[in-house]
């Protein structure tokens, strides 16, 4: 046990989560709330409707659900999918492969589309996939590779299928309209873009998907049908109780949202674009190989090769030895060969693109 | 949105969550750690490893889940359930009917043993309702009625089956003891005994039960055969990526437990055992009933009847508006007519039982 061991104080620069937006502590300890508490119950409607302003809804049906951005996955899986359901699902990272892997779990008929990872989904192919799918599977934001993959596409060419989508770290840090692309279930996470501690899911489901959903699914925790009375959707605003509310999560959640909003959606998201293309120049400019394909690149996570030569492990010990500076590895067979190199939420400034890049180049030095 | 609203300061006497030790609060916003950081994956293990001494077990897959107790709950069946297995459940309380439901709905062939609300369950009554059952599930603690079920006994006389159990109100604030018992899997929860905000889920299974497992589940984000690796109980130490960490709550709860262990695991019980006891002698003295059954009372969690002619709610909002005190009403049928009054963790000190008794008396009188 460490009880006194001193406080390490990391940069957090790789694929999340990130240093939380000061706003997010400081309501994190505030005094604990009881979570049938009406001063909670205003701040979690608060908190859903702060949501629907990022995912770009109207839908009733959106709150941060109690588990982190995987739990936001399988709440998404298990309340759509009906046994024997067609189920494409585009592949081009870890997080496609998750989908799959999870549909797979709920007796779907997987039909895997894949592309190269580092390149992003072809949307016509992916719509050809099958004539008439129940649901269609994409990431948004491939966090294994560093790619945007084109969700708004899918959602024009959907048909009669639902659109289920991953916006673990695109929420907050990139454009992002859930009604006007054609998106009926989206889950993310608070620990990428929103800057907030990791533990909690924003989720969002239209009312075209809920009809269609499993009545009574083998998750209980998960169940939407459930949850809705649990943040006062349906029953007419009645709180029925389900399980107890994370409620420090929540608030600082709460907080975060309330200083992005503050700040105004469109500045954040310049913001990320501009730590991203600062970012990604300047590596270009060490002499530096991009992994995501241009025209595809994530603002807030940078896909990077590593120098013939170098040593991926070695490096990133390096910074956080030196600098106390975390980045990211590669995911599966770019493992040693790619970092990924997060600017998200409270890091996406001007400050953080200098010291990642200066950083970087004298770890690189250092250990060749 | 209310950013610049006071902060409300409760103190949290209903049936959790409770207000958290001041060790957890400054825990809980230490900067930020990575899931993957060789820093937080010591905390983790130490973590893991001061569970093991509150749950009294050593079990290697003893861990803190990614959810709130109730998810903790889902872990548990889904791992273990097979379809047409027979399960056994006591039910006396809101708790094991969950229990109940959660079986069914992975297709259990789900045996209830009821027993009256208040009163605990009858261990001959339960070993007796199925000749051969896979598994015998109870709730330790039952949060919606005050009572103590023993558990022990099941345990004892459980033969092959498996003995599941519910721990989300007792961990930490009663003796417990999973090996000696014979309890092959259990879950608790953070916002109760141990004085930590809601969001994560103690759980620990043996190997009896691991061996036996469903090896697929439903679930993917609480498969144990993947969560193994995460804590880095399986595959030798080496840790697999899995999900994101509730990193910040992990670090909250390894503050709470080293604080519990260093004021000694006993007396923070004699803790519980003094609170729970002055408060229940008070409140008879002032004329109140208590609802369960003597001899089978929680110390942490008292319920007590509503005296004839007094309206709970009333009651409720004069202790919320006037002192700033959270109590519970009751629970079903008992919603109107008994209230469930906390002392856990923090709040078991005898400054609590004088608050409540002295704001309940008055409440009562000024709302007649």
């Amino acid at each position: 046990m460490t009880p006194d061991a001193p406080l390490i104080d990391r940069s957090l620069f790789g694929p999340g989560p990130t240093n939380t937006y000061p706003e997010a502590d400081a309501a994190l300890v505030r005094p604990l709330l009881g979570h049938l508490d009406p001063v909670f119950i205003q701040l979690m409607d608060e908190t859903c409707e702060m949501l629907r302003t990022l995912w770009g809804t109207t839908n009733a049906r959106t709150l941060p659900l109690s588990a982190t951005g995987s739990g936001g996955m399988e709440a998404a899986f298990v309340n759509t999918v009906h046994r024997g359901d067609v189920v494409v699902v585009a592949i081009n990272g870890l997080f496609g492969q998750r989908m799959a892997e999870l549909a797979s779990r709920l007796g779907a008929r997987v039909v895997p589309v894949e592309s190269e990872w580092g390149r992003p989904l072809d949307p016509d192919d992916v719509l050809r996939a099958h004539p008439s799918p129940a649901i269609i599977c994409a990431v948004h934001a491939e966090t294994s590779t560093g790619v945007r993959n084109d969700v708004a596409a899918l959602g024009a060419g959907k048909g009669d299928a639902l659109l289920l989508t991953d916006h673990v770290t695109s929420i907050g840090g990139m454009p992002l309209a859930v009604d006007d692309w054609g998106i009926d279930v989206a889950y993310a996470g608070t620990q990428k873009c929103l800057s907030v501690a990791p533990g909690l899911a924003p989720f969002t489901i239209n009312d075209r998907a809920f009809e269609r959903r499993v009545e009574r699914p083998t998750s209980w925790y998960f169940d939407l049908g459930l949850l809705g009375g649990y943040v006062g959707g349906d029953a007419g605003g009645k709180r029925t109780y389900h399980h107890t509310a994370p409620t420090a999560m929540v608030v600082s959640l709460h907080a975060a949202l309330t200083r992005i909003l503050s700040e105004g959606l469109d500045a954040v998201t310049a913001r990320h674009e501009a730590a991203g293309a600062a970012l990604q120049e300047g590596l270009q400019e060490m002499g530096l190989e991009l992994f995501a394909a241009e025209g595809y690149r994530l603002p807030q996570l940078t896909t990077v090769r590593v120098p013939d030569g170098v040593d991926s492990a070695k490096v990133r010990a390096y910074l956080l030895q030196t600098f106390s500076i975390e980045i990211g590895a590669g995911i599966g067979e770019f493992a040693d060969s790619v970092w990924r190199i997060g600017l998200m939420g409270h890091n996406a400034q001007p400050r953080s693109v200098a010291l990642v890049l200066g950083a970087l180049k004298q770890a690189i030095a250092a250990t060749r």
